[in-house]
């Protein structure tokens, strides 16, 4: 198993990349390709003592940054870490890609030079978040912001199999994210998604709202790329702004610093489990080839995370059982 | 001043509207008329041993509950606490309207009654959220699910001139709630939103993102209704489910459960904070009369703060000041 890693990609590139690549390829049974500045990843792979056989470089010359426009500068840069990285996947030299750069060139060059798996219209990003009862996989948080009702039900076939193959659940269920429960809520385009699911063969068990994101009433949701990445950052902002507000209040009185003293332990296991990195990365799914897309503040244990999701994702052969999800819809 | 109330809307109703419509009689300098069910009512009011001049009953026969489709309820249902209460507005007999009910049905009820003021093409319902400088505003949380860049443009004058008058701002800065900050970002109609909001006299400061409806980047934050009531939904269910996961943290340890105790203020003032109960309700803009939407959960604190806040509406003219914006686009 080779996964190919963007050295460059990510707030912390190269650093905590390399350093997660390490741990990765420690842990794991795998070998991992960083590319990007050679120089830059020796010399770092050095500091870190790292002198094995599981990592290799594959040397490239250009960086697509975070705010770069990404059909564009997937055109233009030909060299760049993102597109090379593809390109290993394409000659079969990696079985995966993990990139935590910018997200829409990342997209936007597997979709281009690896293409999308038949019957698939768009990729859709698929993130895992915490819910109340377990976990949920939220599909599509940002690839696709202007898609049709077809390509949201087979967002619901590709988080169908990603739940059944990678998070291990069994018949899962599939909520429409909407603004009301009844079949009736919602824009001319929710009504006419919905009936689609409806005839679909998946366990589709209708609309949910904002609020199930995290009461855990579904295995999976689907919603359109806009509104999922509106809703996917307002959450972590919030979580962000909670846990501001609560540091404030504590450092503010005696009572408050004894109190979180007590509490550390307690904090420390919550903030693992709202913790992006415990899962690394975010899959794009519908792509023929198995591609991460990580948060743009990936830190070495994300990295680490998400190369090993990464392999699963190979190993269970999880585009296949997209495919043959795509034949019975 | 005098406030009509519905006094069926809600999960607590009648018995927490009434409690509130008490508190708030008591505490602030004017008059309730309670629409609803009449010897439930008498029998609350006796039972809260509130017999002074303040509150009067407007008896109505009919309640349109929670999940009943808004547009056929109000054309059904002409008794109807939620239509008679608009219709105290519409002959003057009341200077606003505060209901806890059905949100659909009162926007409905209210748009064909009351009227929209002169330019302005739909409702938008506005919510009042902390943020880690101040708070903001966001507007449409729901009512209009389907709109035209036009209507959005118009969701920024009248959130400006709240943010103004109620909110005592001063040059509100306004965001458009997006994808990413560029130009460029978002479908064809958040560009067409975009640049219409260019266009216009507002302090317009861009495009905003999910992240920032809690970061106080702006006053301010427009978005389509559909959007904006997903966000809404998904940030309340976030912030219970964090402090559910802190409850169950605490109470499977004896550390915890010792710093929960020196913790307890800091907790309450920080749930103080981030209470919908302090502000209310949400007011219902755009309509020709003044109309305050409560969440489904108000409790009496919550029914109170509303009265007073329409009343506030009322009071500084927040509807001629509309007007006046509308003139200056």
């Amino acid at each position: 198993m080779r996964i190919a890693v963007d050295a460059m990609g990510g707030d912390y590139a190269p650093e905590l990349i390399i350093n997660g690549a390490i741990q990765a390829v420690k842990e794991f049974n795998l070998d991992v390709v960083l590319v990007g500045d050679k120089a830059a990843i020796e010399k770092l792979l050095k500091k870190n003592q790292y002198s094995g056989s599981h990592i290799e470089i594959f040397p490239s010359s250009e960086v697509i940054e975070m705010d770069e426009p990404p059909a564009l500068s997937v055109r233009r840069k030909r060299d760049s870490s993102i597109v090379r990285g593809i390109e290993l996947v394409k000659r079969n030299e990696a079985d995966a890609f993990f990139s935590a750069g910018n997200t829409g060139a990342v997209a936007c060059a597997a979709t281009l030079s690896l293409g999308l798996l038949t019957g698939i219209e768009r990729p859709g990003i698929a993130i895992i978040v915490p819910n109340l009862k377990n976990i949920s996989l939220i599909i599509d948080v940002g690839a696709n912001i202007d898609p049709k009702p077809s390509h949201l039900v087979q967002y619901g076939i590709m988080a169908d199999v990603y739940s059944r193959y990678i998070l291990n659940k069994t018949n899962p269920s599939i909520g429409l994210l909407n603004i009301g429960e009844e079949e009736s809520k919602g824009t001319d385009f929710m009504k006419e998604t919905h009936a689609l699911f409806e005839q679909s063969r998946l366990n589709f068990i209708g609309n949910v709202e904002g609020k199930d994101l995290f009461s855990g009433k579904c295995d999976c949701i689907v919603c359109d790329g806009f509104v999922g990445n509106v809703a996917l950052k307002v959450s972590e902002s919030l979580a962000e702004t909670l846990m501001i507000f609560l540091k404030r209040e504590i450092m503010s009185n005696f009572m408050g610093k004894l109190g979180a003293m007590f509490l550390r332990q307690s904090l420390k296991r919550i903030k693992k489990k709202v913790d992006y990195a415990e899962y690394g990365g975010a899959p794009l799914l519908g792509i023929n080839g198995v591609v991460m897309i990580g948060h743009g503040r990936s830190n070495s244990k994300a990295v680490k995370n998400a190369i090993r999701f990464a392999a699963e994702e190979v190993e269970r052969k999880v585009n296949d059982k997209i495919l043959e999800g795509m034949k019975k819809i």
